[in-house]
């Protein structure tokens, strides 16, 4: 219906009308056909809500490029069921039983009906982002492959560094890039692509994703410890508990005096007293000055996001959609 | 090599030329690059071997088109990639411990490797199958997606019809089609239309697969009985000390008298003399007719694959390669 209403050229689509196109979009799937073990799942995971910032950038890359949006609709889709595929599959893996307060689809099914549904999703994706017009299908699936690749890559890695004691920040940061960063940036690359952009403009976009998922990840490790329990809708400390080598575990062990190394060895081995633990380390990123550091990270890569932005060869107007998400993820509390 | 040693156009390659093609192809791959943990299992079941049934039939039927089969190399390989993908994921489903005689991946590793790498092996599969050039390749990607959806519903209709007590004849014939049959027929269609087939040739392959791989699977059930223990290479009797609902258990219910349906549910729901129930429910398959009745669909099957390939209007001497393994299959007693 938005693309009816819509005659006239050089139409910018505002944060919440791009959100409207994305949800039509997903009304579009009947995900009560049979078999039902195999395709309810998928509706479920997908109804779960969330933010869907990757159909949303998909979008609003095109839009830089193009007065309409509607070629890059299907892969948008296509991305955001991408990525709820990974976060079906990684549920089992890290055996998290909760995602949005409800229960995840391997404890509310059974782990065959996770594995296969994320599957069938995974062959979904792709069956919407082959949708791409003729002359950019080959250029955008080849993206897409690559993007997807990296994203297993870096959750093997999330998986490899729980069993290693030396993972250094580098190696954290070149992860969540992988697990991370990479299909954001994709999102935009391929929107933009969609949207007429060339090689170059769509590189700078990617580039922007990069950091903007860097420092939308390195935010998600901060939240975690110091964020609002109310708005963070999640427990405080819940990284802390698990042992999670996060940025900030991981800096404070570098940063650490032999004193505070030996207190942090003592709380991660220990889970009798949470709170105590929570309280305690956190006061060691503090006093190792491993918050700081977070923080300096987080900021030097929004500020490269920003700036990245602000190169692209575009009217600033044309570019508000953008900045305003940017800024939204650069201030969100949750 | 084999491309530049075969200069002459109008060439037909043999069984044994297209099986080194594909096992040249698979060579090019490094498995041993990081992370370890997702591109070594993907290797290792690969190299377990196996007939590489697929990316044969894909070759052979673009032979039948066309003087080369480089086109289709990739996709061959993307389709046999793709079925190691589905048994990878199905071992973990069925948690099977041994295939060819190996730990299976989830075993050797463990089952988030397992779902990862296999993850990882679909994403391969569609990255080799966007190599189809660029005239075909929306179509074939979009018969490839589809037919790895149905792989996906058969598998589903598969678990469902574990906890099921009243699976016709017919549900399980169109469970096989959808797990096994359509990806036979996928790879004959899919290697037809870029060897440059017409939609008619090229779906006349695709139902001669369909034929086929209906007989295949009837077959398999029928070795797992019948089968002679040491060239069949895996334990007789396999799917009666499963209970596995086969075709000659879901017709042996539907034909037996009351008395030997007593008989048979007394086999099933005990395991303690697993040879005796061995003997006893291989003899009911006799007694009821269910033996008869499985050799007798079977044959219809493969008549019906032997016709569909007969009346392909194309010279007998071109389809040779196919004629003689469809003839190798329909005599396989492994």
């Amino acid at each position: 219906m938005y693309f009816s209403r819509r005659k006239k050229y050089n139409i910018m689509f505002s944060s919440e009308e791009i959100q409207d196109i994305v949800k039509e979009e997903f009304s579009l799937f009947d995900w009560q056909r049979e078999p039902v073990g195999l395709y309810a799942p998928q509706g479920y995971i997908l109804a779960l809500g969330g933010k869907k910032i990757r159909p949303v950038l998909t979008l609003m890359a095109a839009n830089l490029f193009s007065a309409s949006v509607r070629e890059a609709v299907k892969a948008a889709v296509g991305l955001e069921i991408f990525h709820n595929f990974t976060l079906l599959h990684d549920d089992i893996m890290d055996k998290a039983s909760v995602r949005r307060n409800q229960p995840t689809v391997h404890v509310k099914w059974n782990e065959n009906t996770a594995i296969l549904s994320g599957d069938a999703m995974l062959i979904k994706a792709y069956q919407l982002m082959c949708e791409v017009a003729d002359s950019k299908r080959k250029v955008c699936l080849d993206i897409f492959s690559q993007t997807a690749l990296e994203v297993c890559e870096g959750q093997q890695y999330d998986m490899d560094f729980e069993t290693r004691n030396d993972v250094s920040a580098g190696e954290y940061i070149q992860m969540i890039r992988l697990k991370t960063s990479v299909l954001l940036a994709a999102c935009l690359k391929i929107g933009a692509l969609i949207g007429g952009a060339n090689e170059e403009e769509a590189q700078q976009l990617y580039d922007f994703g990069i950091n903007l998922g860097l420092g939308f990840q390195l935010k998600d490790d901060w939240l975690d410890v110091y964020g609002n329990a109310e708005t963070f809708g999640k427990q405080i400390g819940g990284d802390i508990l698990a042992n999670k080598k996060t940025f900030l575990l991981i800096t404070a062990f570098n940063e650490a005096n032999d004193e505070q190394k030996i207190e942090l060895i003592r709380w991660i081995t220990s889970n009798n007293h949470p709170q105590e633990k929570i309280a305690a380390i956190t006061g060691l990123y503090t006093q190792t000055g491993a918050k700081h550091l977070c923080e300096e990270a987080m900021r030097q890569y929004f500020d490269k996001a920003l700036d990245g932005l602000h190169r692209l060869p575009l009217p600033e107007e044309k570019k508000k959609p953008l900045l305003g998400l940017t800024q939204s993820l650069i201030k969100r509390n949750h």
